[in-house]
């Protein structure tokens, strides 16, 4: 049995945290300042709360990050700054360099990256896979053997489980991005209906459910897009689809939490000039 | 039977005019200055050679510009020049507003705003629509009826059937574009096999066909790129998804009329530096 802290209990970290819960493993999370909601998803997957970050560090073996982008380097310095020693996941989706700077930035722990892609995984046959890279990129393989969330180690050297996630992420999100904007303008341009009649009923249902069903996670889609963007651009590719992405993303940000129903309040949004 | 004339007969135009042809029209183009490629389209298509604009214009009941997007405007320059006062069709790949300037530009001529959608149609069954807006659409849809190209009136606007043409083009090319970068950054990342392998057989296979079989067209969509991404923009939606795949596009130029056979050189040329 390994003691692992999570940090933090979110819609994804907590289905993480049970996944090696379920294994017999003890995870802890720090409750002090969280939610109601927060508690209650580290309750449904067998989490144990712990009073700090030091006493998290004193304990666990393992410390999973798994927050919004812009929250990494905040959730790496915490831990860091209590003394830590053990093996630290940074499984965000931010760009490579991002996660290289933050390795750099912490020689005292033995780093892993790690990168989600699919959905919460709280049961068999979610799909779910935690790709990971680094030196010790099997002992938290370890964690996660036959539960819901399948990890993979894909190669020894951190970066590369980033990697992987952006580029993944870069299409599935990207495209659900330019389908929002392309509704939009041609919605702007009145020819809307003739678009969905030449797309297909097929193409144009499943892209309304796409754009609808996305707009209570776009507020915090923006920092992964603009992330993307970033590991383009370090790879000499432009970085402007998904600059635009970020933009469209950031102005579907009032849906937070409330998915729009249909389309007509998302593209009152996005065609309101300021 | 109606008098057509075509400005120009490359890889689309040549297939409009024959579908016009086929049904009976005399269609007319202007064989001075032009390849022996285009003289063969011309020829298979059943199109009349003419000593120039000024013949066209005189005798042509309507013309038909099909033209890579730059050369717009010197079409309608051209046929405007000579006198015509027939109906000019604008069928290119380019932004509402711009039709509308040549269309104020023309003010002898009736104008007819047209897009194309799909391949070049030389057959039953190719897909391939044309789509007309203006008061005079349906004199020109008259033109196609029954042959390969279906021709589809969508309102009595010019700029309409651009609008539909851009709006469509934004995501086929799009992802294409965006696809061919993804690539690309993941074989820097060093990524690319991971990536392939999450996502699945058949889109890789299918996304290669796409990357590698868009790159002997890629030097002329750069253009189209541009006028989507003004599109965007003048409806107030972000214009960086298009710039970037027009930048992507460009670099691709030189696969011009020699596809690549495999990912390998198309890689190789989006990730050298200059």
């Amino acid at each position: 049995m390994t003691t692992v802290g999570l940090l933090h209990p979110g819609a994804m970290g907590a289905s993480v945290g049970a996944a090696a819960a379920g294994n017999g493993h003890r995870v802890l999370w720090v409750a002090r300042g969280r939610s109601g909601a927060t508690a209650e998803r580290a309750n449904r997957g067998g989490l144990k709360p712990c009073d700090s970050i030091a006493t998290m560090s004193a304990e666990a073996d393992i410390i999973l990050s798994v927050c919004p982008p812009h929250a990494a380097e905040e959730v790496a310095r915490d831990v860091s700054a209590a003394g830590f020693r053990g093996i630290f996941v940074e499984g965000n989706a931010i760009a490579p360099p991002r996660t290289r700077r933050i390795q750099a930035s912490m020689p005292d722990c033995r780093f892993v990256d790690g990168g989600i892609i699919g959905g919460p995984a709280w049961t068999a046959g979610a799909g779910t896979r935690f790709y990971l890279s680094g030196s010790h990129a099997r002992e938290v393989a370890a964690l996660f053997e036959g539960s819901p969330l399948e990890a993979r180690v894909i190669s020894t050297e951190a970066g590369a489980a980033s990697a992987l996630k952006m580029v993944f992420a870069a299409y599935t999100k990207g495209t659900t991005a330019l389908l929002t904007a392309i509704l939009a303008v041609a919605e702007a341009e009145g020819v809307r209906g003739d678009l969905e009649t030449q797309w297909g009923r097929e193409f144009t249902d499943r892209t309304h459910r796409q754009v609808t069903g996305n707009t209570a996670k776009a507020w915090r889609f923006a920092g992964e897009m603009e992330e993307i963007a970033a590991t383009f651009a370090g790879a000499g590719l432009p970085d402007g689809f998904h600059l635009a992405a970020a933009e469209v993303f950031s102005r579907l940000a009032e849906f937070k939490d409330t998915p729009a129903e249909d389309l007509g309040p998302v593209l009152k949004v996005l065609l309101t000039r300021d």
